[in-house]
């Protein structure tokens, strides 16, 4: 059985969700209440509507409560963005994903019941200072406040050396548990590898620790 | 010596960076044509300064050339976005991250010589999608176009196994390579070590391999 999902509002936030989930073959009905946004959708999302969604009637004559998922993605009018909140939560959406504007946003959409309320500018200046500050750290992904895994970029420092040579786990309480190079991926990496320049390692442990391992070991 | 950085446009997005740079310790200039934003990071960033930034004498009474990075958060306004970006280029700013509104703007500003373009809405949209579509995958890793890391949270059908019972390297050539427990990370787990309802399960591996282990050990 295929995903069946709602996006309502079809800005660049909601637009980009609708052509990832249509990419990952999910069936997606895709709203705005503007024509010219709902049109560049028409030969892409499985429906393409143009709807105004704070009309409770609308939501229902499109059968919308039998989606498995909605996600509200209207920006600036937050009143709008809370209406259409409240409306899908009245028919009886099973699972509402919200796009906030603010922290006020945010408890107000919580308070009426959102599942998830999500920040993309917030998250993703976040993301983009993490990469600006760290010159080496390539990526990462969060696994809690203080862990994370981080894509390393190789200098010619670490070049030539073996994962022993180096030592990392003893040295900085750290694993490498990948390294990319060019379009391969080595994982879980035997100790003779030798690192060459341009690889990318993909290192996991305390922040604090890959943060030593870059600041030492590459400079 | 700090790490000095310059944020123009102090909306969700430069607004988001400002706090996280400062956060990790850089110094930070941040500037907004509007007063009112600007107050607002007064006594968060190392300056804030309320500046129109097409204005390339203004750029050089305040010395922008000597930061080490200079970050364009300006977004509705492209026009303002494409003049300030040029002009930093023009007095010898080093480093230039700017944050597009389309492809047509990320054109431009290749073309005048941006060395870093992000489009925030875009790339957080792809993000949820793929957080969407999968239930049990929490967050990811893209590593490269196929493979990736990915949190899966382990539900009642894997609760109870050793990872040895599991054998996922031999049945989807995949690997293990932390389990996040509570506020606890075990890395490199061992091999007998038992996988607890609630457990996250950190993988390394191809997609396809990561998403099969998901559909078919987990259901
Ligand atoms: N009541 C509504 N019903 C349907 N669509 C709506 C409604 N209100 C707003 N929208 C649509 O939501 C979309 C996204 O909202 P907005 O214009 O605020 O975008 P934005 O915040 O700039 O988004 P992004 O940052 O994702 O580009 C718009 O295309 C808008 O037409
Ligand atoms: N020429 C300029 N000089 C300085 N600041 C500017 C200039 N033009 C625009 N800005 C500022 O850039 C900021 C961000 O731009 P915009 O209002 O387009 O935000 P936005 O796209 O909604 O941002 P976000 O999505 O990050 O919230 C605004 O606070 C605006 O005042
Ligand atoms: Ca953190
Ligand atoms: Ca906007
Ligand atoms: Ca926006
Ligand atoms: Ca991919």
């Amino acid at each position: 059985m295929k995903k069946e999902f709602v996006v309502i509002g079809l800005g660049r936030f909601g637009g980009s969700i609708v052509r990832e989930l249509i990419d990952q073959g999910a069936d997606v009905m895709a709203i705005d209440k503007f024509a010219d946004r709902v049109d560049e959708f028409a030969s892409i999302a499985t429906q393409a509507i143009v709807a105004d969604t704070t009309d409770e009637s609308v939501l229902k004559s499109l059968g919308i409560r039998n989606f498995e998922h909605v996600i509200v993605a209207i920006g600036e009018d937050i009143q709008s963005s809370i209406l259409t909140t409240l409306m899908l939560k009245e028919i009886g959406v099973n699972k509402i994903t919200v796009k906030a504007q603010n922290d006020y946003h945010e408890k107000v959409l919580r308070k009426i019941g959102a599942d998830q309320v999500v920040h993309p500018e917030r998250d993703m200046g976040i993301r983009i200072a993490n990469n600006i500050m760290t010159n080496n750290v390539l990526d990462y992904l969060e696994l809690s406040d203080e862990h994370s895994i981080m894509e390393i970029k190789a200098n010619e420092i670490l070049a030539g050396s073996t994962l022993i040579d180096l030592d990392i786990r003893a040295k900085y309480g750290i694993n490498i548990v990948g390294i990319k190079r060019g379009t391969e991926i080595l994982v879980s990496p035997q100790a003779d590898e030798k690192i060459l320049i341009n690889d990318v390692l993909i290192v996991i442990g305390a922040d604090a620790d890959i943060i030593r391992f870059e600041k030492k070991a590459m400079h």
